[in-house]
Order: C-alpha cells, then structure tokens, then sequence
C-alpha cells in the first residue's frame, strides 16, 4: 500500500482541494510525493457530524466489542507491513530499528486498551443499594458508571509518528473509552499518516463500527485544528507538541461557549539529580549513561534529560569531565524536520550565548541537511535560579549541568523549577536521606519520579504516569501514556432508581459484565 | 459560642481592617452584628503562606490521622450547639428543621469523607511489578498512587450556609485529599461562617494539624476571591454559585501562568419529563408531587424542577389544572438574600413578559421582604427551542411547562438543552421505551438521571453524581457531593524502581495500608 495524498473521513477517501502539503525528507532536504491538499471548513463539518452520529452507538457498544475493534487495529497496522516502516523512515529520518519498535509498542498499546475495556475497571462501577427502612429518611438505589465524553479531536505528534499519531496513546485511549476520534495528521509525516489511518478505516469496516468513529483531516498552518477544537460537536482535545501550540488550543477551549478540556502534553525539562555517594561511586558510569539517554533519538523525546543537578565536589568535576569527553563521541543525527532543527539550533545558540552558562562540549559535526550535534553545557544554581530561560526546553540533545554549593542550594533550585514529565535521582544506599528529603518536593513537581535508571524510555502500562504539572502538560491530574490515560475521557453518571430494564447493562443486578465495583464504598471483585 | 467578626488564619483570630460586610436577616430585611471587616492582600498572603507551609506534612499524614481531623470537624460542630442554628435563621431566613437537617448532612459527609480517606480506594494504588527476564527489553518496578494537588480555595455558597459552606462538601473533600483549605466566607451568612470556621480550627488544633490547613477570610466584593484565585501557591478552586461567578473565576484560573482547575457548580434548570402512561396514571399525584418539589426551600436548591417536558394530552392538561391550583396554595418564603430575591424577581418578571409564555398560576403573595412567590409557566416547544433565554436559571420557585407535539419533538427539545445537574423521568411500565430511547440524550446532558423521584434531595453516597457537563459545572468530570469528589484534588504520581525505604507507605511491599490494589492491570482486595 503506498499513500495516495487523500483526506480519510469514516469510510470515504477523497482529495482536498487546498493548498497541498509535502513531507520533507528530513535527512536529504527534499520533497515528498504525494501532496496533501489542505481540507477546509467542509471537511471539519462532515468529520463532526459524523463523528456525533456514531457517538451514541460507538459509547454504548458492548465492551467485548469495542476491544475487538482495538485488536484490530493493531492487526491491521502490522499487516500494512515493511512499506509503513519505510515511508516513516522517509519523512521522519528515524531509523529502522526505532520505527519497528515503535510500531510494536503502538500496537502493544492498542491491545493494552482492548484489555482494559474489556477488564471494565474504567466504568467505576459504584452501587449503593435502597435502604427503603432508613430513618428519618429512606435511600433509594443509587448507580455510577462512567460514559464517553464524546467526539475527541487528536494532534497527531511529529517525535513518534507512529506511537504519538495517528493510531497513537490519545486515539486508543479515546477510542477505549467509547469516543470517536477526528485525527488533525501531523503535516511531517502525512504519508505515515494515511498509511495508519487506512488501517483504522479497515479496521472500523471490518468490525462493523458506526461510519464516523475515526477520520484523519490534513492541512497546513492553523486552520483545521482551530476549527475542530471550536467545533461545538468536539468534547475534548488530546495534544502533543510545543508550549506555544497547546497554550493555543488551551485558549480556544476556553472561549467555547462550552468550553471543553484539551489534555495538552507541552514541555519538560526532566532533572536528573546526581547525589553524592552515587558521583563517588559510579561518575564515570553515570556520564556514559546520561550521555547515552541524552543522544537516544537525538534526543526527540518528551523526557529527555535537559537537566542534570549535583552539589559541587571532586566527583562532579569527574562526572563532568567524563560526560563532556563522551559527548564528542555522538554521532550527528538527523532531525525530525526543518523547523525541529531550526529551534534546536537556536535554543543551543541562546544557551551558547547566555553569560552564565559555559559550554562543555559538543557531539560530532556534520554538513548534511537538518543534523542534531548534541550540546552540553554547564551553569551555577545562582545563574539557573535568576534566569527563568534557562528553564526553556530545548528540544534536541542538549542538556544543562547545574552545579550547587550544598543540597540547601540544590533544594532551592528544585523549588523554582516549573512542572516536569519526570524527575531521576541517582542514588546509593547512603543518599537515602538526602533522596527522601528531596522527593516532596519532586512529588509537586513531576509525573513521575525514578532511581537509577533513565527518564527516556516510558512503559506503557497500569502504573505509568506520563503526564505533570504545567507547563509539563495543561492538567497534572492525567497521564497520556498507560492504561489510566482513558480517564481523560470518561465522566461520571448516576443512575437513581432506574428500572433494571432502562439500566446501563455494567449497574444491572447480578453484575453481567463481571467487572469491579464499590457498593457501599466497600471493593468487590 | 457567639460570633465575633474575626477572620481566621492558622490558629489566629483577628479583626481585619477593612470595610465592614454585615448579613441581613431577610426576614426583616435588618442588619445583623458583628460586622466583618474585610481582608485584604495581606491576609490572602498569609492564608497562602500558612497553606502552603502546612501542605506537605497535611498530604503526607497517615489517613488514620487525616480521617481522625475530619471526624473531629464534625464532633466540633455539633458541640456549637443550638447557637449554630439559631444564627443560621437568622442569617438565610431558612426554617430550623432545615438546618438542623442541614448540620446533620454536614457532619454525615465529614464522616463519610473519614471513612472515604480510612478505606483507601483514592489511592487508585497501581503496581507493576518488575520483569527483569522479558524481552527485548526489561521492565522496571512502577508503582502509582494519587496525591494532593496542594492548597485549595473554597466559595461557601449562599444556599446551604452548612452543607456547601465553610466545612461543606468541598471542603471536606479537598481536607480529605490532604489540600489544605482556605474559605472565602460568603457575605450572606458570616456569623454561621465563623462559628463553624472556629469549630474547624479547634478540630485543627485538637488533631495537631500542621497550622494553616485551615483558614477562613471575609471580603466584600471580588477582591479576595480573585486574589486567592491569583495566587501561585492555591492549586485548585471549589465553587458553588452563580454562573456569571464561577466563569469569572474559571477565566482568572486559566489566566494564571500556571493555569489552575476550578470545580464550579454554577446552573441548571432540571428537566422533569412526564411520559404518557405516567401521566394517565397518576396526574393529580404528579402535579402535587412536582408543586412540592418546586415549592421545597422557595426553589433555592441546584436541582429545583424548573421545567416540566410533556407531550400534549387530557392527562397533561389535568396534571396542568392540578399544578396550576396546587401552586395557588404555595405559602410565600424567605429567600435567602435580598439579592436572590430580586434575581427571582426579575427572573419572573422575563417569563412574564415573554410572548412565548403564559403564566398558569402563583403561589400566596406577601408584603413581607425578600419574599419568593411560586410562579408556574408554560410554552410550547416551538418557542423554547427558539428562545434561549428560556433556558436561564431562575433561581427559587419558578417552572416552566413545555408542551410538545409528539415525541420526536420532545426529543428535539431535550436535544436543544445545555448541561444539567439532573434529568428526571417520570414513567409507568408501558412507558419503558420512551423512557429508553430518551436516556442517551440525557446521559449526555445530565450527571445524574432519576426515575420516579423528583431532583430536590441529594443523597451524600458514594455513588452520586452531583456534576454534569456546562453549565450545569465547569467540569463534567466531577461531582461536588458524594465520595467521588475526593477526586477533584488529587493526582497520580508514578514512582519508578524505588528502594522500600523511599516509596510512599500506599505502596510498599506487603501492602501495609490495607488498601485494594490494581496488580498489572487486575484488581486485589
């Protein structure tokens, strides 16, 4: 199967007729076939209407059958086979081995979701039987499930074109919990996007799903997003990408005459604290392991590790020295896109040319088109605390070292960082104080905290917490990787003194769908 | 135990300076002592401060120890004695059998929330365990639990000057979490305010809280609330009022360089539909039950019956005639403010003056002040679905009547409604269909649906859904009454490959708290 350039909206595939977008190899510069042309106002209008109209019966569809349609997905996107691969390496420039993997682990996600809707424990089920002798008053019987919020528009994001995009977290999420997804593609990688959204197409003739539960819209700039997100039919929004583009969506959400929640995932830093007896212990490891996640991917990930934090000391000048000599070993990588490469340049020339900040070396030049040359450099607590730009995430390999007097100092820039995706500690066993005193505050901080090991590299599972505080993601109280991401969109509904007839089939007597539930706030099984 | 004008921060009591706020008792329309001299920034500055300082002890507190505060709080009011109530009278106009319900439910939900917060199901506790021998590649130990989001501001609202005030729902929900709270103090009932802000500081103090869990101020105006709204270290909002209010604090939240989420519960006019059986069945009964409900409280509760749907018949025009003459016998009330009863007033006065309407009756006149008169009205549907306005919340005992052709066009007027706290429907079993093909719709505009009941009346369970999409709350999400609004303050916080000795007690080997778990995606007891 090869792209056709077509706008995907339920089972139709059709041309646009705006002006057309192409992919740019990021790794040769040039343009890619075919063009997109950009969809318009028309095309929002059919893909909402459609998507209300499979709402209802998408949301109340039985669970095992909702789960099929994730399989299937997932089946469909590995039988796309080696072409899918191949068009990503073409417009994002990642290698193979990353895009195979990445292609396992979207559909690991998507049958990961099949297996949670069919576990059930996302309805929530609460039950609180009559108590027609209470006194002074009776109880009737009270029931909570939860339901689909509705209509979800996705961003597709370009750093993972395909466990990010299309047929991404946010997509199978929503789709788990019963909401039908109009997909705005990602204008860097539009043929991996068609590949994929043909595959959910599939998917959805095959099971039979109402025509409407998926579309995929191109276009360039603005437009098509902004209107989807104002669309009164829309309930809520996923996003991956830049501060200033979900800060956007964020502010159009709000001015909705119902505004709706956009689940934005935006910007992170993502310390990694060195404390002293693991420097003394292990510097020389602990260099080629922070290099090493730093230059994972030239370091296009969400939780990279922009930021290494220790107290001054004989250890941290080795550490230091080791992890700039090992940074002249990083290969130049080609970048996802022109203007990733763009930025990247501009935040290591504003970090280049900040007084208070020294540079401790630079990976391996080179000439050809849009390569990342990964960047260390170092700064003082006093500088970092002054400085709020230097909280600025540079997205690329690139990574700061701040130096602290004493943990008083390192605390207080703990303190001022914003919220984060992650925040790592490296330890021994005689740092365990100075840890435990410094995780209230990384609690407060970040999603989700490690010890020894890496941020880069994010299981997609029941306990992941891939999601923080602002301006990490625009609501601290979701993750958007692992299975409670498809809380984002549920909402609670009480049922009072229905009929067993009229009852959701998941509240009825005798629990039919054999899932969990709290009656009388006690856990049954 | 007599009021005394003071604000309340930490354990200090002290006079602002201010300009002073007074309650009028709405009876008589005089002012009431002692005056209340607003804050100011200063005192914002130092119920934050304290807050903050007191977040991470407060959110880290053994629940047994946080469980023990809440049931304090409730023993602590109830030892203020007849004195709580007799200047709650005072204050709202509101009738002693009420407000001793009122204090009951009070203290009940305080208790409810110690247990909530005893059983440990807010935890959402998730563990995946290591797998060290999968491939390609091991997986790490990640263990998830929620956590407080942080300091916490609380609107008391007018209406329930105990159960949605100063130690209300919101209150106790977010103390629950372990969010420390300050209480913006409603101007209409500051005497009832202190007393039980003085009954949450005793319970503080008692439990040896860490100081400024717990603050209390009173300001005229806007200003406090913005400023609390404002500031960095509040890290959520609970409101309960008007909508114009809670958009208003939802536009200062998203203004914030850290956004906040704001819980307000602003407007909802809750539809009752009577199907046709139901109203061959039983009219007269249907009539005097919805006057009833109507008339509860002069219609000052969220979920009063503001509209009645029907389909034209002789039974609808005899539960007409019979609401019509039960409503004459409507006795006029006290409402609560001067300034609810002009926005009744007014209110009335639009649905009086529309030409789609006409008025069916009214309840019993009186000279006295502020007093509500029942007002009952209908229209067609023809003119509701033309008319938006028709949709504003007249808040008291004010409903209107809306006929429709048929069924479909019954649906067509549930399609067109915004976001309800409640929808009910009253039907007999030859209605089942009706009913059934009415439900989607109303799950989708409602939080929670009743069969054969009337909305007035919210049970404090742990299956309730006090909540629903816009503008019936800024959050369908979520509920204000109930033990699912725990929820609203807390957030997940993943824990990778931490040593026992580090993890947050919820987590550790060997479960310690007791508490039900989610083991790589199954759920333990």
């Amino acid at each position: 199967m090869q792209p056709k350039g077509q706008q995907l909206i339920g089972q139709d595939a059709f041309f646009a007729t705006g002006a057309a977008i192409h992919a740019i190899n990021p790794a040769t510069g040039e343009q890619l076939d075919p063009g997109y042309a950009s969809g318009s106002s028309a095309e929002v209008e059919r893909a909402c209407g459609l998507a209300e109209s499979a709402s209802l019966e998408f949301r109340t569809l039985s669970p095992q059958l909702r789960a099929e349609f994730l399989d299937t997905i997932a089946d469909q996107i590995e039988a796309i086979g080696d072409e899918l691969i191949e068009r990503g390496m073409l417009e994002s420039g990642l290698p193979r081995a990353r895009l195979e993997g990445e292609r396992g682990r979207t559909c690991g996600q998507l049958r990961l979701f099949a297996s949670v809707v069919r576990a059930g424990e996302w309805l929530d089920v609460r039950i609180d039987p009559a108590l027609p002798e209470r006194k002074p008053l009776p109880r009737v019987d009270l029931r909570q499930q939860h339901i689909a919020l509705g209509p979800v528009v996705v961003f597709g994001a370009s750093n993972f074109p395909l466990a990010f995009s299309v047929a991404g977290g946010d997509t199978a999420s929503a789709l788990a919990a019963g909401c039908p997804v109009i997909v705005k593609a990602h204008s860097a990688h539009p043929g991996t996007s068609e590949l994929v959204g043909r595959a959910v197409q599939a998917a959805a003739k095959q099971c039979k799903m109402p025509e409407g539960v998926f579309s995929l819209l191109f276009g360039s700039g603005n437009d098509i997003g902004q209107a989807l997100v104002s669309d009164p039919r829309v309930k809520a929004v996923g996003f991956t990408g830049s501060r200033r583009g979900g800060m956007a969506l964020m502010a159009t959400a709000q001015a909705r005459p119902q505004p709706i929640p956009v689940y934005a995932e935006m910007s992170s830093i993502n310390p990694v604290y060195l404390l002293p007896e693991a420097l003394e212990t292990r510097s020389q490891a602990l260099a080629e392991g922070f290099i090493g996640s730093l230059a994972m991917g030239a370091g296009q990930f969400c939780t990279s590790p922009g930021l290494v934090i220790a107290v001054r000391s004989q250890a941290l000048d080795d550490f230091v020295s080791a992890a700039s000599k090992a940074i002249t070993a990083v290969a130049a990588q080609t970048m996802l896109t022109p203007g990733i490469h763009s930025a990247y340049q501009q935040g290591v020339k504003a970090l280049s040319e900040n007084a208070g900040v020294r540079s401790l070396g630079n990976g391996v030049e080179s000439e050809a088109p849009n390569q990342c040359q990964a960047a260390l450099f170092t700064t003082s607590a006093e500088a970092f605390i002054n400085d709020h730009n230097l909280q600025d995430e540079v997205f690329g390999s690139s990574s700061v070292v701040i130096e602290c007097d004493d943990m008083a100092q390192l605390k207080r820039v703990t303190e001022k960082l914003e919220g984060q995706l992650t925040a790592t500690i490296q330890m021994e066993e005689a740092d365990t104080e100075q840890a435990r005193s410094l995780l209230p505050t990384l609690e407060e901080k970040a999603g989700r905290i490690l010890v020894n090991g890496w941020p880069t590299g994010v299981e997609v599972c029941h306990a992941m917490v891939h999601g923080g505080p602002f301006p990490a993601t625009s609501d601290s109280r979701s993750t958007s990787v692992g299975s409670s991401a498809i809380h984002r969109f549920l909402r609670p509904v009480c049922y009072q003194n229905l009929p067993q007839a009229l009852l959701p089939e998941a509240l009825r007597d005798g629990n039919p769908l054999k899932v969990s539930q709290l009656v009388d706030g006690k856990r049954i099984v």
